[in-house]
């Protein structure tokens, strides 16, 4: 007595996947042609040319800044660039073990109660609590790494460059050049990818008319999850465990036969190659050349190599490295843990974040974006017109007669023709 | 030169109303006739038979416990009631003025560092989890409202009611027998109402395989939004504004002549009486008769006879009162602040969360759950094949000679053809 199976329509729509549910001016995503662009500018020449303040701007306000607009951005980003007392505290009361990525879902929260405009609906009030938040969020995260290894929290001294500031911060010292831009680009890249699952929910908690720090925590749970934020951490894992050039070969061989994936090739979206990933592979080649940092990298490249023949000859898979793929050698190089590489795909990511809170909550579009709220296909217990009786406690018997503990299990449950499992 | 306004498709998707996005056994509401059933239970029959105990277990697992199975689980709940000096320390970090709602978003996040079980993957262990994460959420929330208070955290003795615990917990003392049994009520009306935002939240953060805690923490933040759990706070508001049953009257017809709405009368699914309400009603009025508390509850009473009938005379509308409507009084009266009202609602909903989480996670139904990630219709900037063009920071010119400050101002953009404003 369930009712009918998934119904078509539900097939058609599970995970969502190519169903449209928002207008957006954001950003863009050709997986055929592998083009990304924010706000119309191909990533290629924002990565080129940009800094992540420009590319903030541009998100946000959807502009290009000019002199001044970036530099009223640049010192209000410096402003805010600043933990609260009680934000120590509350970082300092998780447990050293606590997961890095876990705690950035929780301090955003607790950076809402240090935010004045919290409750304002002005959308030039809330873009400023985006500023407050995305310049907060970095030295929160840079913050936790230093208190989990028993380190002083280091408050920035550097105000023009998110990148530099974010990196001062983490390990208390001035970066140089050449290390700066190299986060300036990273930040870059993962600063927004249209309607993945971590922006979804930020724009779902967004669409109840729940503030600015409650919806980005939300993307921040999204982004912890192992189909999401986690797989740069699994690219890295991976080439830890092949661990020298000699080792590839055999490794990936002994993978693709055994029918596994190797972390970092592929893309949901890219059926080419991840425009993000063939920037970021010219740019580490050139700023890691001859440093010690340089072997994961190499090690990368020779499993990209080999990886995408093997799995040419043995598939007939034509699959090309996605951002994760360099991007992991390259933040384990800079002396980020692992376990950080989630947080600072949200360091960057929270820009664009920000940016749908804003398109969700103020956008002029027309029908105006409404509460998400989906419908379930009801497959579960029916006992028809007359309804299922809940029997006293004392007279349910001894339990499910099948073994089962869960859904589908009869215990506690018989309708006028008994047992309905 | 920007792109089609909305598409067909997503008129007809906004806020995902009416989408089917998943099977699910867990609850099934009948708007139209009024009918809200748990595992296919009628709630009217659930409120008065059964305990809050008893419908965790019959939300997470599907069925009615036997004498032994709820044994188990309240000796696992009372086993799990307590709080680290870790959580302690967390809400004690956070500033008294920080939301009571944004405080639990956080908390549920450290909950996570305290599960030895975490990363586990087995259904019967993440129920577990469930218990754990049911039973401390409780009193995390009666604790920060002692903290706040300035007032000591209190472990709760009773070991064989949630709905006492939580109430000794919060006021320091063991409740009677009928507040816990209004606490029990309580708890039970609002276990669980289909896919809402808040548990569609928590399923969307758990299709990224997110943990149990980063899902639900992202349900509580949606539910902090003003259109999902904040509207029984909205309720108790207007009561305290309209005072004393004298100024009923005059003050419904004058807010309704002005077209604006009467908090908690009607539902977005409801279109009869929400059966929750029915309940409420009866109970409520047998529990406080003849107490100080029955002084909101009576005025609420009237607000429902006086803004029916004048709703119905002036506007030919026909609305009922929604679970708020009763609700709202009734926490009111038993000394819960008008704040704490969305943190009661998700002390009672992290049971139907906590189920979802299962269900998103662990259901067997075909085609499996996948991550949800939706389309979005890009209607942004669109500079043709050629591409837009980067301008150099010191060509950007003087900002947007159309005063815009946001999305559709040209500043630093021009292509081929000039201004694209």
């Amino acid at each position: 007595m369930v009712t009918a199976m998934a119904s078509e329509e539900l097939t058609k729509n599970i995970g969502l996947r190519g169903v449209t549910v928002a207008d957006s001016k954001i950003s863009m995503v050709d997986g055929n042609a592998g083009k990304l662009n924010y706000r119309g500018f191909a990533i290629q020449d924002l990565a080129q040319e940009a800094t992540f303040e420009e590319i903030i701007h541009l998100l946000l306000i959807g502009t290009a800044p000019n002199i001044d607009q970036l530099s009223v951005l640049k010192e209000k980003m410096a402003e805010y660039r600043t933990l609260s007392p009680e934000i120590i505290a509350s970082l300092q009361a998780r447990p050293p073990h606590a997961a890095p990525i876990d705690v950035m879902q929780g301090i955003v929260t607790a950076l809402a109660d240090h935010d004045p405009n919290l409750a304002s609906t002005d959308r030039d009030t809330v873009y400023d609590s985006c500023l407050r938040l995305i310049a907060s969020f970095a030295l929160a995260a840079a913050a936790w790494q230093r208190i989990r290894n028993n380190k002083e929290v280091v408050q920035p001294t550097t105000k023009t460059s998110h990148a530099a500031a974010f990196l001062e911060a983490l390990w208390g010292r001035i970066p140089n050049k050449d290390e700066s831009e190299l986060m300036n680009l990273l930040l870059i890249l993962h600063a927004e990818h249209t309607f993945n699952a971590s922006t979804f929910s930020v724009r779902e908690v967004a669409s109840t008319q729940a503030h600015l720090y409650a919806s980005v925590s939300a993307g921040v749970g999204a982004l912890s999850g192992a189909l999401h934020g986690g797989a740069n951490a699994r690219v890295m894992e991976m080439l830890l465990e092949i661990g020298s050039l000699d080792n590839v070969e055999p490794w990936v061989t002994k993978r693709i036969e055994a029918g596994q994936r190797v972390m970092g090739l592929g893309h949901a979206v890219y059926k080419t190659r991840d425009p993000r990933a063939a920037i970021l592979q010219q740019v580490a080649a050139k700023v890691l050349a001859g440093r010690e940092e340089e072997k994961w990298f190499k090690l990368g490249l020779e499993v990209e190599k080999t990886g995408r023949a093997c799995l040419q000859k043995k598939k007939q898979l034509d699959l090309y490295p996605n951002v994760d793929f360099y991007c992991s050698p390259v933040l384990y190089g800079i002396g980020l843990p692992i376990d950080m590489f989630t947080v600072f795909f949200a360091v960057s990511r929270v820009s664009g974040w920000c940016a749908h809170y804003l398109e969700e909550r103020f956008a002029e579009a027309q029908p105006k974006p409404a509460l998400y709220r989906p419908k379930a296909h009801y497959t579960g217990r029916d006992c028809g017109p007359s309804g299922c009786r809940w029997t006293p406690l004392e007279s349910r018997g001894e339990g499910c007669p099948h073994g089962k503990n869960f859904e589908g299990c009869c215990e506690g449950y018989k309708d006028e023709e008994g047992c309905t499992c």
